[in-house]
């Protein structure tokens, strides 16, 4: 008998909205995969989501980290951030293939939900046609953002544009300016671009900046209050839909 | 002391994907209020929200049922939806208000998540500013849809649309080409006219379509094969961005 892989979402970063569901099967896991930057991992840290859910694992547990070989630094050519982190995905199948194969399921755990934007996918499109795999969804950080911000994102029949920071400048603002509200997400060296952008759009006044929602270390600051060399990945501009009166 | 309000994520349809945190605060609150349809409630039944925590309650605890007045029938002029909606959320927010006043803690239950097109945002905008109101994130039915579906929404640096099936066809039309992928909710008697769009613009093959996704009685159906006069309102298309081999 093979092994399941468990893409488990454990939510934005308070253990608490973690789901009975992903909690339930993370216990039952022998082997529980995690991915950390390789900065954290040499320090003999876990990583974010490893954090969010590290006092419920039993020693019994085996940690399998997969460590990024790279984040954001530059590569020198002909190194290419998509070859190197393809490399990676393939090396870290082949690792929870093993485990698979011996009859282990293998938890596999992501900060929000495993597929909006989520590392496991990729290992899910390695291995779901020859594993059984089942994801547990989590609450995503926008989410997790809106609820500490306090702030309905979207009422009613309005449209919800999803976005990342790393998009150019021109591309942004054309999302931006047909969107009726909008999310801004990995933001880190972006976040000047996106400001901007949404001050030329008039938006600045409804947006909302959040860094680790959630999280212990959680921080709102205004817009024009954060210093754009200083904002982390994860942190979130929330542009809210327009309040109807419902 | 006044009471808080307490605005409830419980997830898309699994009792399991309720977050221990909800789940908590569920069980300390003394009333619990939840909306629900006049035919349901007429029935005494209570709604789907209420179905996926019911087990958790006891008989301790007060129910609130909160009956919308009118779902998705035609209303005679001079009656208009937002009227006579706008007029039941204030009914609510008064019922609400007064067992604040007496000292006791409210949790409304939303399925979903309270910030993403749920009823309770309503009773925030019209209470948060007089009393302590505290929202937990819940999993949107979004995801829960892509985790059933097993397939991953979007991938990298993509922009995800999140669009309601009650949009005019031109508008749907125009934000589904732009979008790299894209949720279309709400479909019920909309489905026809999306089922339409995404045909016209070739994505019909991408797209996958869903009823009540991690409910027991859970649907996963060919797009071209659902019937269009029977898709309820908790149905879900789903178009995943394009693969990324990450």
């Amino acid at each position: 008998m093979k092994g399941r892989l468990l893409g488990l979402g454990v939510g934005p970063g308070d253990p608490e909205l973690i789901t009975l569901k992903a909690l339930r099967l993370l216990q039952s896991a022998p082997v529980v995969g995690y991915f950390v930057a390789k900065a954290k991992a040499n320090k003999g840290q876990g990583g974010n989501a490893f954090g969010i859910i590290e006092a419920h694992l039993t020693t019994a547990q085996r940690r399998l980290p997969l460590v990024y070989p790279v984040t954001t630094e530059k590569l020198e050519p002909p190194l290419t951030y998509e070859d190197v982190i393809a490399d990676f995905y393939d090396t870290c199948a082949v690792q929870i293939a093993a485990e698979l194969d011996a009859g282990r399921d293998v938890a596999v755990i992501c900060e929000g939900d495993p597929f909006f934007y989520g590392s496991y996918m990729y290992l899910h499109d390695r291995l779901a046609e020859r594993y059984e795999a089942e994801v547990v969804p989590g609450v995503c950080s926008m989410l997790g953002c809106a609820s500490v911000l306090g702030t309905p994102l979207v009422y009613r029949n309005q449209s919800l544009s999803v976005l990342s920071g790393v998009l150019p400048e021109e591309e942004l603002e054309q999302r931006l300016r047909s969107a009726e509200a909008a999310v801004v997400m990995k933001l880190g060296r972006n976040f000047d671009k996106v400001r901007r952008v949404l001050q030329r759009l008039g938006l600045a006044e409804r947006a909302h900046y959040v860094e680790r929602a959630t999280m212990h270390n959680q921080q709102i600051v205004p817009l024009d209050q954060v210093d754009p060399l200083a904002s982390p990945y994860f942190s979130m501009i929330l542009v809210p839909g327009e309040k109807w009166r419902g």
